[in-house]
C-alpha cells in the first residue's frame, strides 16, 4: 500500500485556467506529486447551469477519486461557487479545497474602506458565494460583485494587452471604480493573467488572487496532518484533460508562466 | 407506421447559434416538423479537436435518429466543416445536410473579381474546407481565410453594437478588405446577427448567409423525393437542449429573430 503522504494532489478545472492555480501551489509545495484533470472537452462552466455545473465536479471529482489522490483541489472558481457544498457532502472520505473562502477571508482582512469587488463568470456572480462568504466573516462590509464573461474568451485567445481588453476592462469596471471599492477579487482562475491591465485601469486597488490563499492552506492543511510528500525531489506533475487541440501547450504554459513538465494524457470522464 | 412525409427534419448544433439555420428552413419550409438538438453543455465546438468534434456531432446525430427524422441538417458550420464526410459514412441510410457546399457555390457565383473571403471558428477555418469546396467548382478563384472566434462570445454576449464589435470587425477582417474580396461567406452560425455592422464595416462587400442556401437546397430535395409534409398547417417545433441556462429564451429568440414557439427539453446525448 502507498504511504498515504506520497499520494498526488488532485486539482480540477473546467479548462487549463486552473494551471494558474497549479502554478501557486507548485510554488509552496514543489515536492508535492500533482495530478491535474482540465475539462476541456467542455469548458467554459461559467455559461452552464447549476444542475450541470454540478454534474460535470461531480465527475471531475470521481476521476481524482480513482487516480487515488489525499485531497482535492477544486480549482475552477465557478465549481468552487456552484458544486462545493454538493461535493462536500457526496465525498466526505477526502479533504476539498475550493477557491471562495480564503480570498474572501484574505479581502475581508485588506480593506481599509470596507468595499470589496468581486469579479467573475456569470454562474460564480449569480451564486453570489463571494458576497455570502465576506458576509459571515463582517456583515459591514459593501461587496460589489461584477460577471465578466468575455475576460476568459479574452485571455484564451492571447487578447491580453491593447486598446480591446481596456477597453473591455472599463466596460466591465467603470462601476465598481466608481463605487470607490479598494480590494478587487479575482473570481475566476484565468484574471491573474491580466492583472497588469487591471492595476494600471484600477490604479490603488489591491488584487486577490485566490490561488495564493489556497496554496496557503492547502499547505497549511498537508502539514497539520502530517501529509506532507516525504521527498526533497520536484514531485510528479500527471495533466489530464478530456481534449487535446492544437493550442493546448501555448495556452497551458500561458496559464503556467513557465514550461509544461510532466505527462499529458487526453482522457473522457463522462 | 408513420408517412415518411409527415416525419421531422432534424436539425443539430453545437449550441443555439443553430436556430439562424432553422430560421431560415422556417421561412421556405413552414409547414414542416423540426426537431431541433443544441448541444448548449458543451458548447462551443469551434476551439475543439476534430476527433472531438466528430464524436460529438455522431453522437447528435444519433440522438436525432432515435426520433426517427426523415433527413439530418448539420447546422453547425465547424460540425458540417470538420464532420460531415465522417457522418455520411456513418449513417448511409439518411440524407445529411450541411452549410458549406450550397454556401461556396454560392459565393463562386456571386464574385466579380474573384476574390472570395471566409470567416468562421478555428476549427472550421483550419479544416479549409470552404477553400477545397471553392477550388473544386472554380480554381481560378482566390480564397481568404479567416478565424474569428471572438465573435461568437461578442454575439452570445450581446455586445453586438458600439464601439467594441466595430474594433473586432476591423481587427479580423482589416486584412481581407485590403486584399478587396468582394464577396464574404459567413461561415458560422452566429455572424448573420452581426450583419449590419459588418456590412457597415465592410461597404461593397456582400455576404452569404449559407443558411439560405441550405434551406433552399433542403426544399428543393423534399421536393424532388416527394417528402414534403402533406398539410397546410404549420409545422410543430421541438427544441432539445443538453443544458438549459437562464439566458437561453434571451439567446435563442436571438437566433430564431422571434417568439420561441414549440416544446423546449433538456436532454442527454453523450
Amino acid at each position: 500500500m502507498t504511504d498515504k503522504r506520497n499520494k498526488a494532489i488532485g486539482v480540477f478545472d473546467s479548462g487549463l485556467g486552473g494551471l494558474t492555480v497549479v502554478k501557486e501551489i507548485i510554488k509552496l509545495l514543489p515536492n508535492e506529486n500533482i495530478i491535474y484533470l482540465g475539462d476541456t472537452a467542455r469548458v467554459p462552466y461559467g455559461t452552464r447551469s447549476t444542475e450541470t455545473i454540478k454534474r460535470f465536479s461531480l465527475e471531475n471529482t470521481q476521476f481524482l477519486l480513482q487516480k487515488n489522490v489525499k485531497c482535492v483541489v477544486i480549482a475552477c472558481n465557478t465549481s468552487s461557487a456552484v458544486a462545493t457544498t454538493f461535493l462536500k457532502k457526496k465525498f466526505k472520505q477526502i479533504p476539498i479545497f475550493e477557491v471562495i473562502s480564503s480570498a474572501c477571508l484574505e479581502a475581508v482582512l485588506m480593506t481599509k474602506d470596507r468595499k470589496i469587488g468581486v469579479i467573475g463568470t456569470r454562474a460564480t456572480i449569480a451564486s453570489h458565494a463571494h458576497l455570502k462568504e465576506i458576509k459571515k466573516t463582517n456583515k459591514k462590509v459593501g461587496v460589489f460583485e461584477g460577471a465578466c464573461p468575455l475576460f476568459v474568451n479574452f485571455i484564451e485567445e492571447g487578447e491580453i494587452s491593447g486598446k480591446l481588453i481596456s477597453s473591455l476592462v472599463q466596460k466591465y469596471l467603470g462601476k465598481m471604480k466608481r463605487n470607490k471599492i479598494d480590494v478587487l477579487i479575482l473570481g475566476c482562475t484565468h484574471y491573474p493573467i491580466i492583472c497588469e491591465i487591471l492595476k494600471k485601469e484600477l490604479p490603488g486597488i489591491k488584487l486577490v488572487n485566490p490561488a495564493e490563499g489556497l496554496a496557503k492552506n492547502l499547505k497549511a492543511y498537508l502539514t497539520k496532518n502530517k501529509l506532507l510528500r516525504k521527498s526533497s525531489r520536484s514531485g510528479k506533475k500527471s495533466y489530464y484533460v478530456t481534449d487535446l487541440n492544437q493550442r493546448f501547450i501555448k495556452v497551458s504554459e500561458m496559464f503556467l508562466g513557465g514550461k509544461l513538465k510532466g505527462n499529458i494524457r487526453k482522457v473522457n470522464p463522462e
